[in-house]
């Protein structure tokens, strides 16, 4: 048997693969967010772990939430994430800070552009923000409003049947209705001409959410604040994908119940292909 | 210095300490069960968990429902608990034939009394059952009514909303009112003469549910059905405490979170004292 030649061709040096934005978020609501990255980003590979085995985080503690955030975290980092999107205002709000301090990724939540956004929004500085228990009292989006402008009064309120209607799919009906306009009443009563949509689910309801704000209000929405504030980052730390690259997205959860998965897919005309199932280790605090 | 002298009374021999009925949920809906123990066995000491770091188990999968009542249980062991209570019709329905195949401990859940209190009440023998979602899915209720009784036809409706609704503590509402409503509807319309409250929450929200379902229904509470099992299983494996013995009752939740828990405490009229905080070893599967 002969000894094959070598090739005369050149060696090409064999590509690095893209590595993907890693996003997370307590459940299937952060998909908001991965919509947005796949429309303004379609190069970026994105790797998306939902962590559906311990949703809902919003009325959790702040000690719990942070050690979820970093668990999670190590699952997408195990995927060679190049970044990390909390697109979850309650992890946002309460896990970030954590991240940040620990993770050599950059790391970015949907809180800081969320109140940049606001802040340019709004006319007579008042600014109202909706979100999970946890998010509103954790002052998180006045702290951030606060720092861009101190000037701005900020009205929250917190608004827990908001998830469970959505989930349920309840998107234009008279229950939903009635349930919003309770919430939103009180802040529009205290003027405000700028509403944050402080949960990354809330996207799914912002016709019915519009309707009850009234054209006199601006909706800040998390998500495609998140994907901006992403795209600039990853131009800064130079770690933008080839604009030939095609983006590929991959979804897992940390438990194989996946019924809100259908509505949101469906809602957000996103593709998500097929679900793969990944088990939490548990951080050594 | 003198040496005592050694005490001349006779000694008795140490009483045993009188161990606790373990009670677990997901949360704190399983409190409706715990005052229904207080109530009809005084004598008996209580350890509750609520599992308040990964509420709700109700829209998660079967293997994860599974995995997460073994862990609780274990905690419950650690307490020295004589017999476990599953306070949860999610749990009941996924972990109880798991930990009754594992653990040398009396095992309870809230599915079969309830089936029981069911098969006794229908007249028509059509039984109408509400729950989570994870436990209208399991059919659980379905197969313990016809272990009894095949000819009961069972109607069954998951019910999503309702725990988040009471745990925003909207009990007297019109929103909870339409919601309740257009639960109901279909099962009225199936001519059931019996509801099963396939949820530890939905007691809280029986006045409501009674109104909905009008005279000709009766309701079958997990509660009170899972507390009068418990007695005769405790006299069956003879592990009542002495009847002089003046029982307490501990709570222990898996995170600081308790906003609810002042909600249930004052509705259910019970006194939970101090609260405990456990952390969750992940079992090793």
């Amino acid at each position: 048997m002969s000894v094959p030649a070598a090739p005369t061709t050149r060696r090409r040096t064999p590509k690095a693969p893209v590595r993907p934005i890693g996003v997370f978020d307590s459940g299937i609501g952060g998909l908001t967010v991965a919509a947005a990255l796949r429309e303004l980003l379609p190069a970026e590979n994105i790797f998306y772990i939902g962590d559906t085995a311990r949703v809902p985080y919003g009325g959790k503690s702040p000690s719990t939430i942070e050690r979820y955030s970093m668990e999670i975290s190590g699952l997408l980092l195990s995927e060679g994430a190049k970044m990390i999107v909390v697109a979850c205002n309650t992890a946002s709000a309460l896990g970030v800070p954590r991240l940040q301090e620990t993770l050599k990724v950059p790391v970015l939540g949907v809180i800081s552009p969320g109140a940049q956004a606001a802040v340019s929004a709004t006319r007579n500085h008042c600014v109202g923000v909706i979100g999970t228990r946890a998010t509103i009292y954790s002052r998180a989006y006045e702290r951030a409003i606060h720092a861009l402008d101190p000037k701005v009064r900020v009205r929250s309120r917190a608004c827990p049947l908001l998830v469970p209607l959505i989930e349920e799919g309840w998107f234009e009906d008279p229950v939903t209705d009635q349930v919003v306009q309770r919430y939103l009443n009180e802040l529009i009563e205290e003027d405000i001409d700028t509403l944050v949509l402080g949960c990354t689910h809330y996207p799914l309801l912002s016709s019915t959410l519009t309707r009850f704000a009234g054209d006199r209000i601006t909706l800040v929405d998390s998500a495609r604040n998140c994907a901006l504030a992403v795209r600039d980052l990853l131009k800064k730390e130079k770690l933008t994908a080839p604009r030939s690259h095609i983006g590929q997205m991959q979804v897992a959860l940390t438990d194989a119940s996946d019924g809100f998965l259908r509505v949101a897919e469906k809602s957000l005309g996103l593709q998500v292909g097929d679900v793969q199932l990944r088990h939490v280790q548990q951080a050594t605090a």
